[in-house]
């Protein structure tokens, strides 16, 4: 399918693209692109057979994985033409699609773009929670645009789905704004509800909590920087998902002691919750 | 300790009082009062000793235990005292106080009132759930106020105790402001959130979504009937921690380009994550 991959980032989904396509093509060449120890470690592991900290290692390849945080994802696109010698087919594998699918217009015509987002992810990142089978079962989600190359589109799809994802295809700005919603908002507002309520109670207060709160607040975890990326490349479809809560939040505050509104978002948020858990699980979804 | 105790309301909790105080007090004497099948079902399972529908079947209670939603509660306080015939303590089992002390002011001199809010529930509600066991280890807030009498306080706290509970004494406003922080703003975070994104991705978006927002929004299920009643008696709490979470939300949403605000709030939602987590439960504090 691709003999000669270069992977830049080589983190979680780097790696993991890595290990899936070692177990499915095993004669594919893998170039790793990230720091030198990154670098060593994937070599090590056997997830890659060459590689380096420049974009100049992807001069040679057919296929080329932009897996690291979306800002730096973008930048490269601006020099990657520079590097490729051949023809050249490059994802992503960025959670926000429309600022990268705008920053590959630039690429010269031999180095092809199609956008990627695999919904995929683990609990601790980095290579050494790489696995082969990150993938599968998983919705892969292609965001072509109008000047897309249909046969591309049709490769990466054959590709992923080779690696035990089920891809599914999707406009950048639909997949941007419907991400808003169902990871960059609820992300956000958790983050924010931590926070104020941290602030609000103390510590002393804090150890009061209970399970409804901890369970609420999983995401609050979650590290600072891969978010700064997503909100600054989805910073308008965020910013509305952003004033819908707001609204929501202080529609029922004019309306506590009646309580019409509270049963009103109350039922159909229970009605969207069971919905949620019903909903057959991403992957089943064509 | 009291030798005819009525508990009014034989939900979750109110069984649950009913079934500990049977093992710790075999000989006291438990009158249920609910709708008669709920009544019906108490004397089946040998959760109370007789009962019935109405207040009057407190006239000989020694201790009164309110485990009715808050406003029933509340409203009950303004008649309890035509019905109860002897000296008596009042306590209730409501999630917010100020509004239920300030119900209780009304009584009568013989009967009289420590508020008081265990710390405990189950998935499911209901007497059907109720087990002898719900409050072992859980903390008990009492929330005596200026005018209470400080050796009912002891009564009830050494009650509380009998029941497997770790009884702590905390001013009536300031459990209404903690909690309003650590329960009901959750709650109604969640279940905004829940509609918002379910409104504006429909049923076919929300397929896609991962465990992040499944894990988030578990709160969503919770019906509106208990929580119109807390929102109704604690509407100044909640309306202020409302407001701090979508001015904490408009900030973020103001900065989502540059990053620096999401930065902070992730940053601190990080460490009051993993204080929140490291926290010793609830039981441990005293």
């Amino acid at each position: 399918m691709f003999s000669r991959i270069a992977i830049v980032g080589f983190g979680l989904v780097g790696g993991s693209i890595a290990l899936a396509v070692r177990e499915e093509f095993p004669s594919a060449r893998i170039i790793a692109i990230d720091r030198q120890p990154v670098v060593d470690i994937a070599l090590r592991r056997g997830a890659a057979d060459g590689g380096g900290e420049t974009l100049a290692q992807t001069a040679e390849a057919d296929l080329i994985v932009l897996a690291a945080p979306v800002r730096q994802n973008n930048a490269m696109l601006a020099e990657l033409g520079r590097h490729v010698l051949h023809a050249a087919i490059v994802t992503d594998v960025g959670s926000t699609k429309t600022a990268t699918v705008d920053a590959a217009r630039h690429l010269p015509a031999h180095v092809r773009f199609v956008g990627g987002h695999p919904l995929a992810g683990a609990a601790t990142g980095g290579i050494d929670a790489a696995r082969g089978d990150l993938f599968r079962t998983r919705l892969w989600i292609l965001t072509p645009e109008e000047h897309t190359n249909s046969q591309d589109v049709a490769r990466i799809s054959g590709f992923v789905e080779s690696l035990g994802a089920v891809p599914r295809t999707m406009d950048p700005q639909a997949h941007d704004r419907l991400m808003a919603y169902l990871s960059h908002l609820p992300q956000i507002a958790v983050s924010a509800l931590m926070q104020v309520v941290g602030e609000q109670t103390g510590g002393e207060g804090l150890a009061l909590a209970g399970s409804g709160l901890r369970d609420t607040t999983r995401l609050a975890a979650s590290p600072a920087g891969t978010w700064r990326d997503v909100a600054a490349t989805n910073a308008d479809a965020i910013g509305a998902a952003i004033d819908e809560l707001t609204s929501a939040l202080q529609r029922l505050k004019a309306d506590l002691t009646a309580g019409e509104e509270l049963q009103r978002v109350f039922d159909e948020a229970g009605r969207w919750k069971q919905l949620l858990e019903s909903a057959q699980p991403a992957s089943r979804i064509d």
